[in-house]
């Protein structure tokens, strides 16, 4: 019998979970739900249906996990403990400070319930967490580096596209490759923001629009821009198209630690993605820990987890003993 | 309390042991066991004591792990299942093609026993193979690629001092630099071992030996040299010493895997490491599960378990809460 999994919210997220889903024969895709009207949503699977967000409860039974694809400003603060009520729950929540009561009040809720809630999965937190973790169990004595890029900030790209008189912006966070380079050798420099990443902002401005100015706010702009070394193009709309639709990301978690009786010797850990499609690889990565909680339910589990309480077997549909002899 | 670890076998990854304790405060080297003359060797912690291996079974109290620093042709699939009978223990059996069968040994006695055995835990059989199945669960559609080095094989070294005239040598593992780039870009090219891996020779030939011979005798050795470019560069014992004295290592696995409803998008996933000393690297490695074979015993578990078992956060010693707020 394969997983039911539900989608709520058909973004670019909820999209990459309905092509994720294609790729894994243990799962198939029971619903989709949505706050829009839903004969107006389109999906790609044949023969699977659209219904009101407001309508999720009745298909408790019809789901074995619902993937919650909502933003983390808002909607997952107050969905993830709403539907952990009814549904073994996945979700990406990704404001890194506040997973701490994120994490409670989802825990509260699921563990009234029965259900698997697992938060917080997707590269960062998700894949980069896990390698932080690894490492730093392997190597006490290090250091952890996070660097994030080339690839799109949605939430910088955001704030470009509110300032007056632009279009249309898309903003790549971009390592400083010196600063890479440097710990990827063994050394543990101290790092300000500006020497670990730069920001390079390309903006499609409205018609008559002053320029300068749009740049002198992007590069002032506080938290976003200001601790950052800014850079602004300014092209056209068909540039834009063409140049920038996609969605790509990556990055590395790089630790340097020593290890001896003198701590004479030297290793480096290094974990880097290189991803075209930012929401789809974040979907993939929600789809495998959609399976462990579908496992660790029907183990008797529940409550709240994360990432760092799945035994890594739960994410794979192989068996304990193919694991052991195929990939061990 | 702190965990209380016994190392059985004293030899380079032994030794590692012992440094990696003194980096784990939660953890205290309880006592060291050899089948050597214990009075012959000596330690680098003060105030603790060597013991004959055959008397390992009168510190079954006093020890919470024991660490199995045994080879694996011939110690350890004998000592694992042995000691697992007293102990919790961990080893690092890396004979992969023999996994299942040690496993299954072991396990019966650490399940007849109420034992936690945690076997192949190192780098490879170990991390490797946790980047392996997390990335392959993650991308079902895509292809897994290890390669090693540039790192010093024992194994391979071994069979270039066994040939007459040969006074010591050590045999380089190197990952071919093309094959490298072409699977960090996304390609998923069908590799044979010299298209992945070259093996480079230093030797120290006694007086009067046959060099062209020697080198004719490696090149032509079959598993170890016969499939893969070798070069064989003769040196003076006194350049050995100086040059070739570490036990580096290190590799990386990379898999590249499409996502997409019409797989048009590529990811990389790449996880490398670095390492000036391959036995203490391990041995920081099987130290973290040692720390995960406490826990997992103290909530009443056991059987023999691989990396693929264990939930990241038990590896650690920071709290789940602490794990959530500095690493998720």
């Amino acid at each position: 019998m394969s997983i039911r999994i539900g989608i709520m919210g058909y973004g670019n997220l909820g999209r990459g979970i309905e092509c994720a889903i294609r790729q894994n024969p243990d799962m198939e895709l029971a619903a989709v739900f949505t706050r829009r009207a839903p004969e107006a949503l389109r999906i790609l699977t044949e023969g699977v249906k659209v219904y009101p967000a407001a309508d999720a409860h009745l298909f408790k039974d019809a789901i074995d996990v619902l993937i919650l694809c909502g933003g983390s400003a808002t909607d997952l603060p107050i969905q993830t403990p709403a539907f952990a009520k009814d549904f073994c729950v996945v979700d990406s929540f990704d404001t890194h400070a506040k997973i701490p009561s994120h994490f409670a009040n989802v825990d509260e809720i699921a563990k009234q319930n029965g259900t698997v809630a697992i938060i917080s999965c997707g590269w960062d937190p998700g894949m980069f967490s896990l390698s932080r973790l690894y490492a730093e169990a392997i190597l006490p004595n290090g250091t952890n580096y996070t660097f994030w890029g080339k690839g799109v900030s949605q939430g910088h790209s955001d704030a470009i596209r509110r300032i007056d008189g632009v279009l249309t912006a898309k903003q790549y966070t971009v390592p400083i490759e010196e600063a890479v380079t440097a710990v990827r050798e063994g050394h543990t420099p101290t790092l300000s923001p500006r020497q670990s990443h730069l920001r390079e902002c390309f903006v499609v401005d409205k018609e008559g629009a002053d320029t300068a100015l749009i740049e002198q706010t992007i590069k002032t702009m506080p938290n976003y821009f200001a601790d950052y070394d800014t850079t602004v193009h300014f092209i056209t709309l068909e540039e834009f198209n063409r140049d920038h639709a996609g969605i790509p990301h990556g990055g590395t978690v790089i630790r340097a630690g020593k290890t001896g009786w003198e701590e004479e010797n030297t290793h480096v850990v290094e974990y880097s993605l290189k991803l075209d499609s930012n929401p789809e690889f974040t979907a993939s990565v929600i789809l495998a820990c959609a399976r462990a909680a579908y496992r660790l339910k029907r183990e008797g589990a529940f409550g709240c987890k994360t990432v760092f309480d799945i035994p890594p077997a739960y994410l794979s549909p192989k068996s304990p003993e193919e694991l052991r002899q195929t990939l061990l």
